[in-house]
């Protein structure tokens, strides 16, 4: 099958049964299969589509280069009052983290705080995800993930950290809407600078440096994503890449500065429980502080403030409607595995707009 | 006593000394004196003079005003678990940090992490040192404080969030050099914006906001600073808010915009023991990455890449030598407090150059 020059549209159901039926086809268990899938389209629903479906064909390659285990368990190493250090044993990365989320749970339950460091995941995706399942019960998240340079350290001219993203949740008494913020160390998603790149367009200063460290407006001469707000960026991500990886003994920095190889990835899980702090109203808390914040008079240039994570929510109620939208180029590649695997792909809405 | 036109340079210690018998004198006890003056000063030698004895009439103005209670001490309200919420009863911030630092410690001993919210503490100072010393004893420490609207949350044109700061830090093999990042929400601190404005130069774009919400180089058009990364910037500080006074049932923003009273200010301590991780070599894995960024290659206009905290050590290594230069203005006010209250001036180094 042939996909059409300018994509296709797919309910997000529809969309997520296909790609659960690729990664078992590729060798994940059932299980693993629609957790993963569900990450995924949950980013694309958001409009993240750089961390939705199009990740299939190399997580499937993860599998066959023995990067993924499809039959791997996480597994708790040890556990000390609120922290537990968990081992992904190779699991999908989505399949890691979603037992860390639950397992740090379990822990604030009894500890009030609950801390589980995730050793060694693959890809996580969008690690808003987790964090949301932890707000969904009621509880405060905070959820990073480590890996390896990918961005430059303030006043380097080479990547010397990663882009680590953190997220932070909280419930409202809205459940569907829980205050989501969810943002990498960077100063801009690499793939913008690659789509100026294929237009041909220039960026803005505070992206890039060149392979001189000089900041640069030419998005082919990027050697190195810049840090957000300079030495905040690259310094939050260091002390992520502490928190995440350091503390619980698997260090992935200084690993790959020295040896040049990539050591993977870790991720760690926060969940805090309000009814420790003895706050029987904190989803209500929560939502005045929002409902001030949407209520405050807007630039001159905006039409509407938006909540962390609320565009993701707003974008997300209408792809459940209008369907998800997957590009020419991610559906070529897409269909080509499908029918390499025996799927079979599923019906579309109609042929998008462009 | 009149202060020279162009300031004058004191030793650490005797500063210390004045800054303790000024407070002293202005009603703290010898405690508190002490320790908000260690705090103070800490940051005149790291070269944060904003955060140095310039605060010290202010304060002693918060005594007479009931804001600052000269004998307050800090008390735990209730602990569960890995968390204690306490509150300030008003004393100096300086004392009641320290006291959330050492409550979290303690807490992190018993089960790998500690969480102390303080509730109404008044202003903290730069909360870098409550953070260095939790790493001074091993641990990993995060402290936050959160205070009313200071800053523009990204798409609206006035004061929406503040300037929230947060402090990650972790031990080095080098007990006087943690790994110690101390960084606002905001894109700059105000007083370069006030700097700018006194000496009639223009600011760059993504500092400040006009009153209709337009990004502006005019200083003297600033309404609002403007948050550090835009969405970021003001989405971490408003997840600070929620970390740092919402779940202590303690909401400050929310009061804030909708009474436009000041709530007063809140803060966190956090330490977790590398020992709950079973990290015996946490020390040095932590130099290990440090170093490793240290010797990255520099860009075209760079001497020299500085770890989080690097910059505020070595000036302080300086200033212990050459002595703490105070303004003409600061010293001005600070020797007419103390012509008022009795106190002796410090003998100074020489007369600052400029």
């Amino acid at each position: 099958m042939k996909a059409p020059r300018d994509g296709q549209i797919f309910e997000a159901a529809l969309l997520r049964d296909f790609a659960c039926a690729l990664l078992q086809a590729g060798g994940f268990t059932e299980d693993q299969a629609r957790q993963t899938a569900d990450v995924l389209v949950w980013a694309n629903l958001r409009g993240v589509d750089s961390h939705g479906v199009l990740r299939i064909p190399r997580y499937i390659e993860m599998v066959e280069l023995g990067l993924i285990n499809p039959a791997g368990i996480p597994r708790d190493e040890f556990s000390r009052g609120s922290i537990a250090v968990s081992s992904a044993q190779r699991a999908p990365g989505a399949v890691a983290m979603v037992f860390a989320a639950r397992k740090a749970l379990s822990l604030a339950n009894d500890h009030g705080i609950g801390w589980c460091s995730m050793q060694g995941i693959s890809h996580a995706g969008a690690i808003g995800y987790y964090a949301e399942q932890i707000a969904k019960v009621g509880h405060v998240a905070i959820v990073m993930t480590a890996s390896k340079p990918l961005m430059a350290y303030h006043g380097s001219k080479v990547e010397g950290v990663s882009t680590n993203p953190i997220a932070i949740a909280a419930p409202t008494l809205d459940p569907d809407r829980p205050l989501l913020l969810d943002m990498s160390t960077a100063s801009v998603a690499l793939g913008k600078i690659m789509a100026a790149k294929d237009a041909g367009k220039s960026i803005p200063l505070g992206w890039g440096v060149d392979r001189d460290g000089n900041d640069t407006t030419d998005p082919a001469k990027v050697a190195a994503v810049l840090p957000m707000a300079g030495p905040k960026g690259s310094g939050l991500s260091l002390m992520i890449e502490v928190l995440t990886s350091v503390l619980a003994s698997n260090p992935l920095i200084s690993v790959a500065l020295s040896s040049g190889s990539d050591p993977g990835a870790n991720g760690v899980a926060v969940a805090l429980d309000p009814k420790a702090f003895r706050n029987q109203s904190f989803a209500a808390d929560v939502s005045a502080v929002s409902d001030a914040i949407k209520t405050l008079p807007v630039a001159a240039d905006t039409d509407k403030i938006f909540l962390p994570g609320e565009r993701g929510f707003d974008e997300a109620d209408r792809r459940r409607v209008k369907g998800i939208t997957v590009t020419a180029g991610t559906l070529s590649k897409l269909s080509a595995l499908a029918s390499t695997l025996g799927v079979s792909m599923p019906g579309a809405f109609r042929h998008s707009a462009g």
